[in-house]
């Protein structure tokens, strides 16, 4: 049995000879709306269809089997009732399909008994060498050689759309049509029960037609095979843009109710698209907006933005939006400003945002100068124009035929300087906007579309990143505390000295061994903390006999640990911990330790393991970080050591699969190293 | 001389005889546009057309000068060049107008000479009791007189629209009509010279046609009179929704190039929106979604947030962008989804989203009933509704008309329960979505904008607070460390014992009478722990001797502070600070105190002074909020004791003016009380 990247994903779009099963001329069905695309291929394509009644359907004769036609088919759509599902993939196999497109739904997506049947024909399709699209799909399409083997007709183009939802695929293709923008390849998802979204992306890199993937996916079967495929994707220029779900517990309980799916936390799935140079989007028009902004340009670093508007208020409002999405709109270097000066009238905006104030209405070729010095200057790293442009050409002909110049002389200027422009106007359809758009400047009809476009192409601009393989298993452990401190100091982590003790007096000799003041902490409690399992700066004897009688009074817990107690004046107590997602496999979390954990909810997250550089990088990115390197007096920490422990203890996690959770907090950032203070292991069912 | 509350506004609305100054056949000026649209008024009012060489206009007669007419004028229009704008204005003062429409631009926008004019020109207006709106405006509108004094013509409906910005004026209405809405008033601001925003607003208060109140604006003139007037109108049932800037340091410099504005802080705005009860947006398309859901039920809170979809992945990208818009969506009551089992597929979503899951298909009127079932959920304060729906008519005529008939239904269920129901379709131009948006259910061609818009709804729906007063002004005092101590405990905020020396011998002394360990700070710095200005925690004698020598050596303070050192083991350090915003006054500002105050930025602001109830809110609107509740075993801080010392402090700072600021940091929060380790005064230049 050959996996789905063996076997040959590209049946699925190669295919000359093509069969309809369950063809019909019931216009509600299906199987009619599939086989009215399907005759739309008889040039290029040998297309069959079967009909168990054998009737003529849309006016062509059917079999009432393949069993009956005397030439092999390479492809079959199969779109029957859930019951005859089966028996039509055995008829399309014996027939020799390479690849079966299962529209018929009824299977994971029903509950156990429907997975069961769809793990029997998945290992049946296997078994023959061929690759199952769906099933509970919409079908397929590949423009480039006229496949058109979906429900809904598409538009020719340069995007991959991949989808696990038929509407959303619908109203995908309707935004990225607003951009004037058609389909390479279409393929509908469904339960990816033998193909996935992976595989797809794969088979999309040497795929002359595609130049931008789109995918929505609520599941990502092997997590760190779709990262591995978009990374390849991306690095071959094919940018994936994404959207998906997880971001609520309400999308989670939807997805599972829907495809049935093992969904990720929102901020894992972040974390993948960052490993994977993914383009993570939130809305169908999102994803519209930032597929069209990539295919005006190549990724590349965006951080200032220069705002041209051609009123005041837009000017205002654009920066403002334009600084919500994360970008700054700083003002332009006095040389910029100089030219912009002698351009514009006297009442012009020249610092960024820029205002014509008027020189739209003088001369309307303005903006194609004014745009010309923007993007000349280095800072400037795109353009977001806003504003009337457009509706200039509603004052006469002559103006009319100005502005449509005007709009193929900013696309010029945008594509010499290879810089992402983005274009919001009152007026997205008049002629010279359909000019922008046809030359690849992306147009928006409202102005926080535009500037949340740029600041997803901003914060998915960094090269992709894949995790280290995970590494071969070390023996397992258990989940006590001590087990947990030592492995972590076996790992390179430092702790302060120890000692495990069973009475007050084996305690108060431990602690003049450790030298006061110390900590007592009770064993064999997960929050040790919050049941007062912990006492801090014991000074003496005396107090540490007394925490001891109290807490075993208390808690009669079956052991305590006595430890020396960390000086904490100029250390930043951090967490680090990692968890297994499902989906993605081990997961860094880094933040902010003891209670500000919970307080501030300040983490990070990354494919783990991860090397000392991404975890300093996961430290740089707290909302917090300007404490590490010390605010008002106090001393900056050592990152490098903190870093290197944080890497240590994610190296350690993934190599230990039983372990589910692993988590050292706090993990005490000091001027001159990094100390675990505390270990907690959380072992696998 | 008068105000312009005083004079009478309305004169700007109930005109009877109007007069263009400046009429024109030029098609490009606005004198012309203008004269277009005031002589569709001629059945209604009476219009004289003002040109400089009494030539015809349009082909009606005109006059040389307001002064060769017989009869009075009650409004004149004037788009004539700016030099000779001020002659035209006398002539209209000397006609009788008692409303004046300044088109003309290049005034206070163009710098001090060009604001010198626009003062001296308002002075006589406001000397012949009259009122001027602009200058550097685009005319007024009330479509319920039958007025169009503007250059291009607005539907009539129930909004009334107030804008600084003429393009975005324009883009307002492009968008508010894409919500089937239209206008009752339309007030162009310019530079707000005589009437501001906020005498606008007052005067919509009484007027019958206007529901919601829309605007604009950049500069609030007295921000103080714009929250009471906001505040009143909402009172009386015609809420504002706000689109203005300040959002970003760019929008700053963009409104002062534009229109001169003074700008305030966007966490002043907002403080203020939520004293006035006034819905901010942050774009045109926000602008009248929140102006069309609330036209579309009544003010009331909205948290939780059912989601009806007809497809899965709708039902999960609806949920998170909800999410997202800061509102949740729940699990429902078994009860809720037990109704919902019963009427919807096996495979539905039933427990929030609900995924129709086809039921639609089978029979579109289960859209009404699961409506209806969501709505009557006591739990559920809002619906949205998302996917397909608009397109089923498609299929059909039968379904094209049952699709009409169960939008009837929505709209008809929506009103019955007065919740706010948003409907995001794929087909937003389809007859059955256009009948829900006549019926008042308002539709967006885009999830998120549905969401959004319900969760503005949500963050305004509390009603307004207007801040107290701000108290009669006190006896000026002086920046010095200790008189601002004095000043905070003698309004009531403890501190810790201190005293006031000037040698090492005076600090020991006053150390003992305080009690080790004491704090020593070194006088007369901004700054004082940045510079390394303050010694905590001193045992004794002989650390406080070296710390006073190690500082005076480096500092040479002109005097010490001795103080006992408060126990900073269970509290929390918080800031409190008020500043004095150029439009709003003294605003408060609340946060987590000491390092943490820059390192996290987690602070609140409220228009000052605030009582003890609205501080208590403020600390709970935190980010960290959590840390005063006591977590991880940590007591709780006693709030109230907070509340009430950052009540006196901002009444303390409002009462006196020459405070331009005034900071206490760190403010001790502690299980039994607060207390204040720090002052800070800024005096007002």
């Amino acid at each position: 049995m050959k996996t789905a990247t063996q076997r040959d994903i590209n049946a699925l779009f190669d295919a000359r000879s093509v069969a309809i099963i369950g063809a019909s001329n019931d216009h509600t069905k299906y199987g009619n709306w599939l086989s009215v695309q399907a005759l739309r291929m008889v040039e290029t394509h040998t297309v069959h269809l079967v009909n168990r009644r054998g009737e003529p359907v849309l006016g062509r004769p059917t079999v009432r089997s393949l069993a009956e036609l005397t030439e092999p088919v390479d492809l079959a759509v199969i779109a029957v009732p859930a019951q005859s599902f089966e028996a039509a993939v055995d008829d399309a196999l014996l027939a020799g399909a390479r690849a079966l497109v299962g529209v018929t739904a009824g299977f994971a997506e029903t509950g156990a008994e429907g997975r069961a049947a769809q793990e029997r024909i998945v290992a049946k399709v296997r078994e023959a060498g061929a690759v199952l699209l769906g099933p509970n799909c919409l079908g397929v399409i590949d423009s480039t050689v006229g496949l058109t083997l979906a429900s809904n007709p598409l538009p020719a183009g340069p995007v991959t759309l991949l989808s696990q939802s038929g509407n959303m695929a619908l109203e995908l293709s309707q935004f990225l049509s607003e951009h004037n923008l058609g389909f390479a390849r279409f393929a509908s998802l469904g339960n990816q029960a033998d193909v996935g979204v992976a595989d797809l992306i794969r088979s999309c890199i040497e795929h002359e037609g595609t130049h931008v993937i789109a995918a929505y996916c609520e599941d990502f079967g092997d997590g760190r095979d779709f990262v591995a495929a978009a990374a390849a994707a991306r690095e071959a220029g094919k940018p994936v843009v994404l959207l998906t779900v997880g971001g609520s517990e309400a999308s989670v309980r939807g997805a599972q109710s829907h495809t049935g799916s093992l969904t990720s936390d929102t901020a894992v799935i972040d974390a993948a698209c960052r490993a994977a140079g993914v383009y993570r989007v939130n809305s169908p028009r999102e994803l519209a907006g930032v597929v069209a902004m990539l295919l005006s340009c190549p990724p590349r670093p965006v951080r200032s933005v220069g705002v041209l508007a051609d009123g005041g208020g837009h000017a205002s409002v654009a920066s403002d939006v334009t600084t919500a999405a994360g970008l700054s709109v700083p003002e332009f270097a006095p040389a910029t400003q100089a030219v912009l000066t002698a351009e514009l009238p006297p009442s012009a905006g020249v610092a960024n945002p820029v205002d014509l104030a008027g020189a739209g209405e003088q001369d309307i070729t303005s903006f194609g100068r004014v745009l010309e010095t923007m993007l000349s200057d280095a800072d400037v790293d795109a353009v977001l124009m806003t504003g009337y442009f457009g509706g200039y050409g509603e004052y006469g002909e002559g103006l009319a035929r100005r502005e449509i110049e005007t709009a193929h002389r900013l696309a010029e200027v945008a594509r010499q300087h290879q810089k992402p422009v983005a274009v919001h106007t009152m007026r997205a359809s008049s002629p010279a906007a359909r000019v922008l758009a046809e030359q690849g400047v992306p147009v928006f009809s409202a102005v926080e579309d535009a500037a949340r476009a740029l600041g997803i192409l901003a914060r998915g601009a960094a090269a992709p990143r894949p995790p280290a393989e995970v590494p071969a298993a070390l023996p397992a452990v258990s989940d006590s505390y001590w087990e947990a401190r030592e492995l972590l100091a076996g790992a390179g982590l430092p702790y302060p000295a120890a000692e495990m003790v069973g009475s007050a007096d084996d305690a108060v000799a431990a602690a003049e061994r450790a030298g006061y003041p110390v900590v007592l902490k009770a064993m064999g409690l997960l929050h040790k903390s919050d049941a007062g399992g912990v006492a801090l700066g014991l000074k003496d004897a005396v107090a540490l006999r007394a925490a001891y009688a109290g807490m075993d009074g208390r808690l009669a817990a079956p052991a305590y640990c006595v430890e020396a107690m960390a000086d904490l004046t100029d250390g930043v107590e951090l967490i680090v911990g990692v968890q297994t997602d499902p989906r993605f496999g081990p997961v860094a979390m880094v933040g902010l330790g003891g209670i500000m954990t919970e307080v501030l909810e300040d983490v990070a997250f990354a494919l783990a393991p991860i090397d000392a550089e991404s975890a300093r990088e996961l430290l740089e990115s707290l909302h917090a970080a300007a404490i590490l390197h010390g605010v008002r007096g106090r001393p900056a920490v050592d990152l490098d050591a903190a870093a290197a422990a944080i890497a240590s203890v994610t190296e350690l996690a993934a190599a230990h699969p039983e372990i589910a959770e692993l988590e050292v907090n706090p993990l005490l950032a000091t001027p001159s190293g990094a100390l675990g203070l505390d270990a907690r292991i959380v072992l696998a069912h």
